[in-house]
């Protein structure tokens, strides 16, 4: 061997189209890892409108621009199953995942009937969903007793962007835990930053805003470019950042280029 | 003074009915208190039927021997606000408040949302609502924007009934803290004990059956007498010891009974 010692190189990054191709990775995540490399997004827009009207415009807007489309169904004045068909058609038409931020947070048989039944029925739509692990295990139990025979996947939520949030320190270390132990149907978290070393699970932080700052009720701002090149979380999720731009697809276009080359930078810099 | 050493007897501890009449008391915590003192009963029936004539039934038919009926109205297939009008009808008719157990467990602004708005519109007829203390205090601030004006109250989630729970330890004490610094809102906790010495504050436990054991997703059982008198909590929550009865009105008769002696016993015992 050469008589030079050699640094130990570090890890060349996998892309999103790489990890898809992961025997360990979930199929919901290997789907949404194959169109983010394709439609060259890791942006999720968090649709907090109230109107389901103006909700599916912006779906049908920005659908081009994003990869999953975060949803509240519970605060739109005129849900309806319509709204639902809609909505899943222009799924569909711009190849993004609807994501229905639910955040379970109930004992096992509780979030069951929360997820299948009531007038929202979300595991008939929703591709993921996301929980607190504050229940235990039976929370990510009784959901998979529902989702699981549909093929859908389910995010922990393992740190907030909130000011004060307990999901901290151990906390979040039982959270990853909690993923590892049930990766049949959890493929992810919902985090300020990666907090799982394996490829196969994908974060996603919600908080982004190009100015960091907050809104008087807790919440914390980061940017894109912190999200993903010093955070190493996978997709940046954006609301007001986009719904109170008075060109809301510009601002999408933008947030969306913003996440892209952040992460084609962190790419760029593990392979040197 | 007496030449014999007196033993400083354990404080008495006070009534429903005192703790009602104290000043730092909620004026919704007090006005509970109160109809416990009167109707006798610390039962809080768990009514998680999935069609609105069955709760409309077991609220009316239950409706004397309990102190509150807790909802999850996300599980019913027919919700409708007209359902609503016969609940509060109800609620009115056998003097109980009505506590959808929502468990908020978001941003401030997103929960302000959830509460106020929607199909449920639950801020408009649930007297108190619950919320995890995950996100931080912007929860309950969140909430309290919208239930404040409206004389609701809100009970912080310290303790889950649920095998694995990570609201343990430093995280109850956290929310025994969160609760204390949102007092005019926040009057209390569901935890499996008494988690916070001040009188004012109630206890609500989840997971109470006749007999211990578990339901297979995580759920565990403790007894009323368990409950009221070792772990010194106010309010029994009871669910399927009383749905799976093939006589709900018996059984919720035994749950009320076994839960008001319980409370009785624990206050002779204190004041002697």
């Amino acid at each position: 061997g050469s008589p030079t010692a050699k640094k130990p190189s570090k890890l060349a990054e996998l892309s999103y189209g790489n990890r898809a191709q992961l025997q360990t990775t979930h199929p919901l995540a290997a789907q949404l890892f194959r169109l983010m490399e394709e439609k060259k997004t890791n942006l999720c827009v968090s649709a907090d409108v109230t109107g389901c009207e103006e909700l599916l415009q912006l779906a049908d807007s920005l659908g081009p621009h994003m990869c999953v489309l975060k949803t509240h169904v519970d605060i739109l004045q005129d849900f309806s199953p319509a709204f639902i068909q809609s909505l899943r058609d222009l799924a569909v038409k711009h190849n993004f995942l609807i994501f229905e931020d639910r955040k379970f947070a109930d004992i096992g048989n509780t979030v069951k009937h929360q997820y299948e039944g009531g007038l929202y029925q979300i595991s008939s739509w929703s591709h993921m969903v996301n929980a607190h692990a504050v229940p235990g295990p039976g929370v990510v139990e009784g959901l998979s007793v529902v989702g699981l025979p549909l093929d859908r996947g389910c995010l922990l939520i393992a740190q907030m962007s909130s000011q004060g949030s307990l999901a901290t320190g151990n906390y979040t270390q039982a959270v990853v835990k909690m993923a590892e132990e049930h990766s049949d149907f959890v493929f992810g978290f919902i985090s300020g930053s990666k907090i799982s070393s394996k490829p196969e699970f994908l974060h996603m932080t919600p908080g982004v805003q190009m100015q960091s700052g907050g809104d008087g009720l807790g919440q914390q701002y980061s940017s894109p470019d912190d999200v993903i090149c010093k955070k190493d979380s996978d997709i940046i999720i954006v609301g007001r950042g986009i719904l109170g731009a008075s060109d809301r697809v510009k601002a999408a276009a933008e947030y969306r280029e913003a996440g892209w080359n952040a992460y084609v930078k962190r790419l760029t810099a593990s392979s040197q």
